[in-house]
């Protein structure tokens, strides 16, 4: 017979990986500020580089801001040459953003310093430990996916 | 003789991890829409209620923007009688800005809706898999307390 979880557990477990994500995303994003930029154009940069070009009113509802707001972020993003705008390959009419090269490398570079900085922090555990994290990683990976 | 971590395991595993926490909390902050706050004045009401009230110089180093930008945020949170300006105890110049009862009420309220999306989420799992999830959550908060 599968084991079935006791009630209430999948709520307890919730809350303590919420926490816990939060609590190591705000950890490694002290390496952000080598970057210079604030975490909505960073945000905003990380869309564009990982999800693609975007139109103005997509990348705000997915930045959860509204329109006004994400002009005033890419207008940054645009003065500081990490972003540019583009017409819309499906809309002649339309402009979409994209990332440029420079703000392609300056992304990657910062994902990479938040990445060696959690390494670090790994060093110390137990290899069973890591044999979790990394177990973990693919479950929580499937359960976003399905969010 | 304990097992050791291959080389490059670090690096992997946090990568994997970093990523993994990025789209669980990207997945579950749709939920935050309901809130009717963007994604700059629900980070910065959370420090507010789970760290305490906060000069608005360090509540602004804390969430990683420039003043003037926090100055726009605290005026937003204000605006919607979320937060307020009290005096400093510890320096009668000054002022800390706090959450107000209201405040705390959206912000654990949003936290809630989170945490039940992300239980959803986590109902179809094994229960070795919640077991691993539990496991990890514990892992993650002692790394990010010693990053």
């Amino acid at each position: 017979m599968a084991r079935r979880a006791s009630p209430g557990r999948h709520d307890a477990v919730a809350d303590a990986l919420h926490s816990a994500a939060i609590h190591l995303l705000r950890a490694v994003r002290a390496a952000d500020t080598d970057t210079g930029l604030g975490p909505a154009r960073l945000s905003a940069l990380s869309v564009l580089v990982f999800a693609g070009p975007q139109r103005l009113t997509r990348l705000a509802a997915m930045e959860q801001v509204r329109p006004p707001t994400m002009t005033k972020v890419v207008a940054g993003l645009e003065g500081a040459g990490l972003a540019r705008k583009r017409p819309d390959p499906d809309d002649a009419r339309a402009v979409r953003i994209e990332a440029t090269a420079r703000g392609r490398a300056l992304l990657l570079e910062g994902r990479q310093r938040r990445v060696a900085r959690l390494a670090g922090g790994l060093a110390h555990l137990a290899p069973s430990d890591l044999d979790v994290l990394a177990h973990a990683a693919a479950v929580m990976e499937r359960v976003a996916g399905r969010l």
